[in-house]
């Protein structure tokens, strides 16, 4: 069946597109990443995890349908991808909101997200029925409701004799670790903390989207006394499952960096996401693969900080035939697939859900009937 | 097949529970409303058409969905239905946000609504697949979203020689006109204008939760310089479709009434909504019955302005075995079951859609594949 996956992550870079067939493997078809323009953008940041009126967070929800149903029309125009060849999308959605953990409210403990782009549009617009809205499932089920990605990293990667680790470099890092032989019980993930977040938010501070392969960072000095008070935050220790998100690489994390040139606050945040990630794989021993996927890999600089610091080169997705921009897109196009089959799709070492869920919500506006 | 409805209306009194068996007819099993706890409906009207943030937004969709589902699960206890007969949920939820009319916004017309009452977390709950958020596709079609009921009513009330208008009292007035012998083509709906929402708000303005069967309002006189300054609304005399909801109705427009007493006010109030009612029924000559339900139906004194000005008797969906406080979550079990049958339910003539589509996305948790 070929499925079409829709996702904009937590960086606001645009909306990542993936068309694949999927059957007993997954093979990517076309995939792109279409820009956001910027006033969306802007009125994206201006609710997310912030306080809007709710009319312009209901508007942002059905423009953002209406842009994510472009992105893919658009992505079939420029591949030559047929429409109607695509049976399913999987749509993620912006996340504006994510609170993995409880929290008490009006008696309950509560714990909440919220991802737009309205499912009703993208799947009116484009004509193909549309699964929307993953981590609510799994959050129901007791989990933190991310990271999602780990289940199509057990089904591309798991291996006989080694411990593959898939490492995702995108607004925030996460990996997911996956024993020799394991059962998809066996499988660990966890956001390990900040990356390209925190990185374009230094550069986009003086105009520039992003500090392109790296260079900028690479040229600085990392500020040791600000790497060590950063570095003792407890989230980084604690076990997973765990998750984070914008909440806690806001405006007064980014205020710790005010007082550094922009190269040095690049050196120093690059040095945070590898140290963080490194010491996050190093939890596990053994012989292992670690397969990098996300705009960060891109980062020459800080790959090369993570790889020196592993002791050992890291792979890439692409290995694998998954495009590295693309993992992300095709996962929510498997997960979208996994919902129409009734397969549950979260990994509950990774979310720490209670039990296992079939993710996602069906819109299918078709009539069957006449 | 046993169908659950969910709705809590715009008056916020709580939530309306109803379960029924569909098939060629609708038979009700038990119907319930369960109140919102006060600090719940504090919470539901800080954030709606307000300004909040998105946190707060985000527990609350689950909070709601905590409470719906509970409202199913007690309704079941207290009417000794069993829970596992119910094979599936439709959860309108709580409406916080809705506008109709197209809005420029970053370059596109958007139309928007916000339904809160997390699905995911009714189907968790209750074990039970649950569709949710009608109003969206419709929308997505070109339609205002509202009203959706008059799908119902065109099953239960079409006749082959009376014209039959179904008359809803809620926290806004509509109507259903069904012309005789109509196919749904046929079928006109709309809002008529307010009616317990604001009369509701008149007395909680001074601690009274509502006007008992209009007796206070039966006591007041009617201020003819009000009414007529607040019937000059040019809502009144549009044609349908057209959709009007807590955003007409709020803070402003109930300062209107400041200067009058109780009494006067609800008086003033009950005639607006009678007025109304009536001119919208009277557009459309011809041997007819009147059906209301809702809420202001227990509303003595507003039944007799509206049957004295219409100069006929109104009945009930009582008369048809539709409890009166139960056909809005009639609708929703009904729509719920359409949606899994893949059958369109938009009334075109109602929301003024471009065509006719099936509404609703399904949560469906539960694994069909160990």
């Amino acid at each position: 069946m070929r499925v079409a996956g829709l996702i904009s992550g937590t960086s606001l870079d645009g909306i990542d597109v993936a068309i694949v067939d999927v059957g007993s493997s997954i093979v990517p078809v076309a995939w792109s990443s279409v820009p956001y323009p910027s006033d969306v953008r802007d009125a994206i940041l201006s609710v997310s995890d912030a306080i809007a009126h709710i009319g312009t967070v209901a508007r942002l929800n059905n423009l953002l349908g209406e842009l994510f149903a472009q992105a893919l029309i658009q992505t079939c125009q420029h591949s030559g991808v047929q429409m109607d060849s695509i049976k399913l999308i999987g749509s993620h959605g912006q996340t504006i909101y994510h609170q993995g953990k409880l929290q008490s409210f009006c008696g309950f403990q509560i714990a909440s997200t919220v991802q737009i782009g309205e499912s009703s549009i993208i799947a009116e617009r484009t004509g193909i029925p549309t699964v929307s809205d993953f981590r609510q499932g799994d959050m129901a089920a007791g989990g933190q409701g991310a990271p999602l990605v780990p289940f199509l990293d057990y089904f591309l990667f798991c291996d006989a004799e080694l411990t593959r680790i898939a490492l995702n470099l995108g607004g925030i890092a996460n990996i997911t670790v996956i024993p020799p032989n394991a059962t998809l019980q066996d499988v660990i993930a966890f956001d390990t903390g900040p990356s390209n977040m925190v990185l374009d938010g230094l550069t986009q501070a003086v105009g520039l989207p992003y500090d392109k392969g790296g260079c900028e960072a690479r040229q600085g000095c990392v500020d040791e006394v600000l790497l060590k008070k950063l570095l003792a935050d407890r989230y980084y220790e604690m076990p997973g499952p765990k998750s984070t998100g914008r909440e806690q690489y806001g405006k007064k994390f980014m205020d710790c960096f005010s007082k550094l040139s922009l190269r040095d606050g690049l050196a120093t945040a690059t040095e945070l996401t590898a140290q963080t990630v490194v010491e996050a794989i190093n939890r596990y021993p053994g012989k292992k693969d670690v397969i990098a996927s996300g705009g960060g890999v891109h980062n020459t600089y800080l790959m090369e900080r993570i790889s020196c610091k592993l002791g050992m080169p890291v792979k890439t997705s692409a290995d694998w035939g998954i495009p590295i921009d693309a993992k992300e897109a095709i996962a929510f196009a498997y997960l979208a697939w996994c919902c129409i089959e009734h397969r549950p799709s979260n990994v509950e070492g990774a979310t720490g859900a209670r039990k296992s869920v079939v993710l996602g919500k069906l819109t299918d506006p078709f009539s069957r009937c006449h």
